[in-house]
């Protein structure tokens, strides 16, 4: 995909991505088969809608001011954070979708190039809109107070604890490295959708510790979890009966612990790979 | 709701209203715990963001040009019919909302009073890409050959024997007198969406025979199908375990032939009400 998409087609495959993440069945994660007690499968359809505006648009607009209108419209149809994640990875992605010129990561790269002071302004306002905990502090730059660096500079402050953050400095790693390659294999093979986003769950989450769960629960659990994902990989090829109870017994394993044990972060770099796959299918 | 909303708000009431739809438990369709064999449950997700350009931009185009659109966007996502009814049923609802004056529903009766044969045409046209069994042939109008009828007079010669199309003629009667009504009165009750949609569609089928079983069926299973309806509703209240357990058992039921008595027009009636509801949220 080397040229540009309209905006209508970005909304439609960033509206798909969220949609079909939240769909898949991802040990841990709301699914369709599965809510939390504080948010239902529902709220993720409903901000999945909402954030097709403001990701359409990315390409006339900052980063900044696309995110904070994400979450915006995301408030008046749902009242709990549900995309923050999503928004702030899919943002450069969809501004960089609307740009011409060479394959979508080199565009992204210029993209975040060139992040402003502005777009650190907006985005700590839409996270503290979307009152996230665990991503509120950085070292030296606290959501709460006005920025003094780019919105790249302080996503580089918070890099080794958020693996969203550290996308912003490494150019979309995780992203283009593994979730997307992982995806497009998966339907290389036939799986459709649901299924092909479950294997890039899994292989994300083997190699790249969840950092949701890392803030939330301490370097031991994300550890763990990370290395019970390398297991059920290793149980049987997708679509096996030893594959599907390997991945059933994750999903119980984590929600034993209510959703304290969720790879949330994990759910967002899937939703950002769907995002560039669809994008490359238009 | 007496303004005009924007095209942005009609195409993002559009698609939550399909998601809402899909996603609700209701006997005997796809839900989010349920696919049928040839369709699954992303099939639906993909639809739903499909429509919302056309329908969001139904203002400004003819019913039966938006009808087309709809269905066009639709098939370059998903290859199976998923949402002819659904789209039937909103292309007019969604060019009321565009327009300034007076209740929606009284909009809704003037875009059907000037429907045309162009309108017709472009109808049957999306109706062919749908690939649609049942809607195809009418008394005196088949879809295969070029209408000489408005599509509101084509809508008329099918009007006893499909819901949908005798909404064109009843300027909606089911919808705003039936399906609005009790959608409005759960979430009233606090009920949440996907419970208020279960609601409506009980209602609805309790009340009025669905014609896809009637002309998949016949008219005594489509009248049997309402009667079980009106036995749940009977069972108790909605969030009871009495409720539960005869919506559990009604579904069970309709399920157990296969995807042959699923009230497919009930749904699309409930994603119309879905959408009126949200609409006037807005």
């Amino acid at each position: 995909m080397n040229r540009a998409l309209s905006p209508a087609d970005i909304a439609l495959c960033a509206q798909a991505a969220c949609l079909l993440e939240v769909a898949a069945v991802k040990p841990g994660n709301v699914s369709r088969y599965h809510d939390f007690d504080d948010t239902r499968f529902e709220d993720f359809l409903l901000s999945a809608v909402a954030v097709g505006a403001a990701l359409g648009a990315a390409g006339a607009a900052g980063v900044g001011e696309t995110i904070l209108l994400a979450v915006q419209d995301t408030r008046r149809l749902v009242d709990v954070n549900t995309n923050l994640g999503i928004v702030l990875l899919l943002a450069p992605l969809a501004r960089a979708a609307a740009m011409e010129g060479g394959p979508l990561r080199r565009r992204v790269s210029r993209v975040l190039a060139t992040l402003t002071i502005a777009d650190a302004r907006d985005a700590y306002a839409a996270i503290r809109l979307a009152r996230a905990g665990g991503l509120g502090k950085v070292e030296a730059q606290d959501v709460r107070e006005e920025p003094t660096v780019t919105l790249r500079e302080a996503m580089a402050l918070a890099a080794d604890r958020d693996t969203i953050a550290r996308e912003y400095v490494t150019d979309y790693d995780v992203t283009f490295g593994l979730a997307v390659p992982a995806l497009r294999q998966a339907r290389g093979r036939g799986l459709g959708w649901p299924a092909a986003a479950l294997e890039s769950y899994l292989r994300v989450l083997a190699e790249v510790v969840d950092t949701f769960v890392a803030r939330k629960r301490g370097g031991n659990a994300a550890r763990a979890v990370s290395e019970r994902a390398r297991e059920v990989l290793a149980a049987g090829e997708p679509g096996t009966p030893e594959r599907g109870r390997a991945v059933a017994a994750f999903d119980s394993e984590l929600r034993a612990h209510g959703n304290r044990l969720n790879p949330g972060t994990t759910a967002d770099l899937v939703a950002a790979a769907l995002f560039v796959a669809l994008c490359e299918e238009r």
